[in-house]
């Protein structure tokens, strides 16, 4: 690979010379710049950011920290932040923790050897007991960490309220709420009790039956949802609280025999393309991924030029009407 | 952050000594050793990866450059490259070039700036011209490229005869294909050609329509596929060259009041999860996610440590009967 010095002979100046132009120190002349630019073309060099970052003390690097790659959801947020960052000139890290604490603090580490800008945490199986990397913003999102810079987080109560007030705005009388991992706390477990206020306040009975750890990793919903609905034949409405296990609500319903929406009506959460590719498609509680990846990046960034940022930011959420709920 | 020099103070021992513990270099005791590791943990010191690249002249990041994050195809990729890249201590560098040729040549830069040891790079809507960072390894998956270091593909053509003699065996007789974007030329398109020969030699109509750049970008093909399956009512199987088209073939057949498998029966490409969560579940040909993501890496660090690796890497695919298929 062509060095500094290749270029510097190639165009019979100085390193130094060479040097100025590239980072834009003193002055040169226009034909000394085209000379030098010429010379870059024609041997290909490339600057060397390693030794940029080395003199910066940083990169312009985000670390993501994703439990589940493949999981739609976070597919979403992971395309919508590398856009974002690749926007602000910073280039992204994907980490895959697989929800383990180990894991995740391995990826903490090797973020923080690697001098990152910035870490965007997402919401996992475990809690991080031990990121002390004083000096490295963590971001995160959807998640409870005590030691975080900011925490980003959808409005999960008003999405569970929404959720509830449409099933039973479409004529619903005995609803089933598939809700979040028993075994985490998290800020989504808020869905459940905003749909359980709206219940209440509208005396419709619901019954809530939450999801295990080893469903959400293996992402297979199946049996749990099959047991559910044939311990209590009258569900005429189900919120799942994601699109992932509302697909799957709609292929037991199939399996069991009941027509969605004719007999069961469904809603999920997250707004992610999976909704939109079912037969039929499923009225959804939208996330706003992009708005919450953008500010996610934003904060990093933010946070690395030593501004405040805010400690908690909530974003509203709303409901995407599809056939899934159709009267 | 802690730097060695305060591991040093910290212990009460030289920086050579600190650093020979760190690089396992030279006899040190197991007594120092154990004082410089408490030490390290005492201060949280994270030795810097910028600085040992630099004197390595290369890094243990691997850039991955995909057309789009969010299609499933590609998030199950990124995650099997991440699981495969971590295992060997290699980090991943995630680019989405939304397919666009100045995307992805920003990209290919970006990752020679940053002395990547590698870059894997998918099939796009275009084709890098003017890579030649010469020693840096690039693997292509599915996609053509002159200057390549390796490719891998899975064997489409067979895929696209597994797809005809499978619809031909549960008892079609009048077949679609919809096949890869018209205005590219990729390694995908010969799934049309095995389709085509095993319907020729069987003597079973068929009639192939392709796709557009634009449809491949928005991920959304209703429309053409309404018109396709209205043009003609006949059609008794449809393979789409992957599970995301199959999902929305799924859906436009129930729009039009065709029943899954009864009147039509629909065959995928890919074996992506959506291809599971669709109702009903769909028959498709396996593509060997994890192995050619495996291989990808493997190339990658092969070359990295100037092995020769095969210049075309083939892997085989399988047929996955599910109900959108049973007769």
């Amino acid at each position: 690979m062509a060095t500094l010095k290749d270029v510097a002979a190639e165009c019979n100046l100085t390193v130094t010379t060479v040097s100025r132009v590239l980072n834009n120190r003193g002055y040169i002349s226009d034909k000394t710049r085209k000379k030098v630019y010429e010379a870059m073309e024609k041997l290909n060099y490339q600057p060397n950011e390693v030794a940029r970052s080395l003199s910066k003390k940083s990169t312009n690097t985000i670390g993501v920290i994703v439990p589940h790659i493949r999981h739609p959801y976070f597919s979403e947020m992971i395309s919508n932040i590398e856009n974002a960052a690749s926007k602000k000139g910073y280039k992204v890290i994907l980490c895959n923790s697989k929800g383990a604490d180990h894991k995740e603090k391995e990826y903490l580490d090797m973020c923080t050897s690697n001098r990152v800008a910035g870490i965007i945490l997402f919401s996992a199986g475990v809690a991080v007991q031990e990121f002390t990397a004083s000096n490295i913003p963590l971001v995160t999102v959807e998640r409870f960490t005590e030691n975080g810079t900011a925490a980003i987080e959808c409005d999960n109560r008003q999405g569970g309220e929404l959720a509830a007030q449409h099933l039973i705005d479409v004529g619903c009388k005995h609803l089933l709420h598939v809700s979040g991992v028993s075994e985490n706390s998290m800020p989504a477990d808020d869905r459940a009790k905003g749909f359980a206020s709206v219940c209440e306040a509208n005396s419709v009975d619901y019954v809530e039956v939450s999801t295990s750890l080893g469903q959400y990793n293996s992402l297979d919903y199946h049996d749990m949802l099959e047991s559910a609905l044939n311990l209590d034949k009258e569900y005429d409405g189900v919120f799942a609280s994601s699109d992932l296990i509302a697909a799957q609500v709609l292929q037991v319903c199939a399996k069991l025999g009941r027509r969605v929406p004719e007999d069961v009506k469904i809603v999920g959460f997250d707004d992610v393309m999976i909704s939109q590719l079912t037969t039929p498609p499923i009225t959804t509680i939208h996330q706003p991924i992009k708005e919450m990846a953008q500010a996610a990046v934003d904060m990093v960034i933010s946070a690395t030029s030593g501004n405040t940022v805010a400690k908690r930011t909530l974003l509203p959420v709303t409901l995407v009407e599809r056939e899934s709920t159709q009267r």
